[in-house]
């Protein structure tokens, strides 16, 4: 496999949060970044040596961009098969693009899941009205509609609760492809992000357990309240699909545990470094962010022991104004991603607290 | 005092790894970064929002670069006087052209420090060879001769351990004012992180202990192997320095330390982040980084207590490319400065471990 030393030049596609985090712990070992990003006002640009502003379509600057680096990776699961396409051609994309063709789709990736042996909620593809009431009457309700691409932070979603719900689901869905998820009744949320090096090594961080409001990631926090035996299943799944997939870098696997049976349902997974792993940043040995880019390096993995008790809390739109009031907290971590307007429900920053373990 | 509050902008003079470093602080709370260098190749560029490259004589591009950011700060303690002149009309400069006064001129600095109260080296100044002639009748030998201005890492100085190495003096100071120092019998050099934020708060970094190789730095340990008193003493004189000057930022004082009468002997003062600091990265709960940055702006400043035993090495030259040998151990943190040439000498990186205290 081919290692990237230090020095190197690593591309990224995707200009936010994530990007930046990315860039900034490349830089502490002394890569060089070039961001690639439409919007012009992507935070990632900040703290980059290089930056594109083009379209994900523009194929002569993805070529330019792809020729400058001596290895591609991306922060957001979305970006156009093509894209992947062109990019690969021009230099080492890691994660490859079976991740994102898994990743991309609900139907394809449960389908990979259940071939992994792992466990998904029951699911029914379906597009029209028709295949809508068939799925329907598989699946019954509670259950949520989903269309199979581009959906995040519960975009593109719709819950079932009653017989009437089922006529608002087109609406949503727009004709487009889609599935029907069984509900499952679960006691927590649970997230594990693993990384395995281009020379197939694999290290999962411990297990965090997050806590979502209005379909946002809200805290994570780690330990998570579960019992070894469902922390160290909950890992062996996440290893296992990463191995499945012959992933390089950083993913995330996001699971509902069922206290009672001790029972793991993976929910989806993330091709990259993730909202739920940034406690990582000081709470574990290393981030989230420095081992994805030791994996698509080719390094040796780090360390990925927790330093205690760890939880971080994202601050969504004007939370972040409250930036004194971490700051005089000596325990809190406070992180500002640089985005100048705060506008509600989005992402501005995140603050962790770590203190000594029990 | 005016306080920058996350978002705002932060003019950095002097772009080696000090501006990189603070430049990579100052993202994580949200700032942008504006670097001012004449090198091309300068390894803060790479982590900046913006970069001028210019000489520190151009007062075009100084008036440009300073009316561009709502605060400036510099990395090396040599910015010309007409440079700070130039900055400090257009924005606020933090530190102030006091502490660059006191610390560009040996004489300056140790009058000053005498002022407050603060033992140094005897010392007497010198230009001509009968001053020199002088001086050695007053300091005697083993003495060290330095150039008043404009020296680091050991350069511009020669020690007199015999009568016959006074011939050598003026073939160093070459006929520019200089002192000679009384040579100081210590048993151990030690280095007070210090921060005074615009409002008059100050914080000490716990004592690191330094070791240097041929005049550089090499490792620096906390905490320091001295006694509680001198811990506090040394806390103490730092303090009374920052708030004599109205400090606004992180300084550091070297002190030497005599074990057996508790008595300590003031180096010199560096009005900036510095070398013997690099261990807070991840040895203590704010970076000295973050601490200037929450200085400049004013900010509340965080708190500074380590986190277990830490020890700091720097890697010079070649000693960067032992990179794997440090990845793979799972107490140390790499950090590579992003330079390409690895020349003898040259401060490339440094490797920090973190153990937990006894």
């Amino acid at each position: 496999m081919t290692q990237i030393k230090p020095g190197g030049k690593i591309g990224i596609l995707g200009g936010g949060q994530l990007g930046r985090m990315l860039a900034m712990a490349a830089a502490r070992l002394g890569y060089r970044c070039h961001i690639f990003c439409p919007d012009v006002r992507s935070p990632a640009f900040h703290v980059a040596c290089d930056f594109t502003i083009a379209e994900y379509e523009n194929e002569d600057a993805l070529k330019e961009f792809a020729s400058s680096v001596d290895v591609a990776t991306y922060e957001f699961e979305n970006v156009p098969a093509r894209t992947a396409e062109i990019v690969s051609k021009e230099t080492l994309l890691r994660p490859g693009a079976r991740a994102l063709e898994v990743s991309q789709d609900r139907l394809t990736e449960k389908k990979f899941l259940n071939e992994c042996g792992v466990k998904t909620a029951p699911f029914k593809a379906f597009q029209t009205q028709e295949e809508l009431d068939e799925a329907y009457k598989e699946i019954g309700r509670p259950s949520v509609a989903k269309t199979r691409r581009f959906g995040y932070d519960g975009k593109g979603q719709l819950m079932i609760k009653a017989r009437k719900d089922v006529d608002d689901v087109m609406g949503v869905t727009k004709g487009t492809a889609a599935i029907l998820e069984g509900f499952v009744t679960f006691d927590r949320e649970i997230s594990v992000v693993v990384a395995r090096s281009a020379s197939g090594d694999v290290a999962a961080f411990p297990v965090a357990e997050n806590v979502h409001t209005n379909h946002i990631l809200d805290t994570s926090t780690v330990p998570a309240q579960i019992s070894e035996v469902v922390e160290a299943k909950a890992k062996v799944m996440a290893t296992r699909i990463a191995n499945a997939l012959e992933y390089i870098g950083v993913m995330t696997v996001e699971m509902f545990v069922n206290d009672g049976t001790g029972e793991i349902v993976v929910n989806e997974i993330a091709p990259r470094v993730h909202n739920s792993g940034h406690w990582t940043i000081e709470g574990a040995a290393t981030s989230q962010f420095e081992q994805h880019i030791r994996a698509i390096c080719d390094l040796p993995l780090g360390g990925t022991d927790a330093r205690g008790k760890v939880r971080m809390k994202n601050l969504l739109g004007k939370d972040i104004l409250d930036f004194e009031q971490y700051l005089t907290d000596p325990k809190a971590h406070f992180h500002h991603y640089g985005k100048l307007e705060p506008r509600e429900g989005r992402k501005m920053g995140h603050v962790t607290w770590v203190e000594d373990a029990d």
